[in-house]
């Protein structure tokens, strides 16, 4: 295993991930949530997609075991390992300059969607018009009468991890969401660092 | 009320609805999907955002009276009338050509995505790179155990019809799903024409 990478609070970081790769998240502290993409490294307009993977997997969000499928209904990532016991959620939005400015912060407030086109930009990829979806690890969004939903601090424990195995070559986007309006980093509204592992290269496509 | 137009089973229309107008959308044979977008007029990246609105309502589906947002979180439309009495779903991509493929179709079935990207050239405007996730009206995605989706013939009947006002100028985008392989429009599996009449052409933002 490499060296973890500490992805600092309020920031974000690109990996390239070859298909049979692997790639752990560590949720250092506890309660924070980091929202997660994967583009094709051959094409940044296949990305991973909450919709097709919610259709494909007949469930609102994503555990241990399940496939990740693209926009273009490919296999992208399996959910190879995962602590959390409760799955992550995919209905929600990444935050952006505009709820920010909604909550009456002056702009320049850090944002999930700030972050992923910093770090894509970081290692010399445009990111897509239209950020997409992501996948927000560790996020918690109850569904309460199958129909309604809420937003909570996380359950999840310092240490929690998840592991990442691409089934195609991908450029992976982390976020350490800067939110710190709402308890969804923790009842203590303070956003915090989270570290990503490189377990296997993988040998690509 | 301006004559209705029929859109064709298997195709989309855009049509400009200002702010302050209202559409109404009509399931004239009462099992049929249509998928719903909507873009700002004055710029085509700000557009209907399912993630935004089931954060905004706290809940996976709109009902009547509930107020959509873009995904800049601002109030975009009203869904200001709706015979349906059950959510609608926001939770399942468009149709594409991807999907018709897994499927072992020969290429060029039509798809909700093609047909947004059509209806938009019709009216001259670009559609962007990605097809943002729609309002399906009156598709059946029971959700289960607050966890698990399934996909089911839809439960409207023949005349049901919502009414859209919008609250900023947009342009209107529907398809009426070209889906002919699993049950989403009828049991018969054949996708049918509904209709939309505009009812007020709106004053403008």
């Amino acid at each position: 295993m490499i060296e973890p990478h500490i992805i600092p609070a309020r920031t974000g970081h690109a990996v390239a991930l070859a298909a049979g790769g692997r790639i752990k998240v560590i949720n250092t502290h506890g309660s924070q949530v980091v929202d997660t993409w994967a583009l094709s490294a051959d094409d940044a307009s296949e990305y991973l997609s909450m919709e097709q993977t919610r259709r494909m997997l007949f469930k609102l969000g994503p555990e241990r075991g399940d496939t990740l499928y693209s926009n273009r209904r490919n296999e992208m990532l399996v959910l190879e390992d995962d602590t959390a016991g409760v799955p992550h959620d995919t209905l929600i939005a990444a935050c952006d300059e505009w709820v920010y400015e909604k909550y009456g912060f002056p702009p320049g407030h850090a944002s999930c969607q700030d972050n992923f086109r910093k770090a894509l930009a970081a290692v010399g990829i445009v990111a897509p018009a239209t950020v997409p979806n992501p996948l927000n690890l560790w996020m918690n969004v109850p569904v309460s009468d199958n129909s309604r939903i809420a937003l909570a601090a996380p359950l999840s424990r310092p240490g929690d991890h998840v592991t990442f195995r691409a089934l195609m070559d991908t450029v992976m986007v982390f976020s350490a969401c800067p939110a710190d309006v709402l308890n969804v980093n923790g009842e203590d509204c303070i956003p915090r660092d989270v570290a990503v592992a490189l377990l296997d290269e993988g040998e690509g496509a």
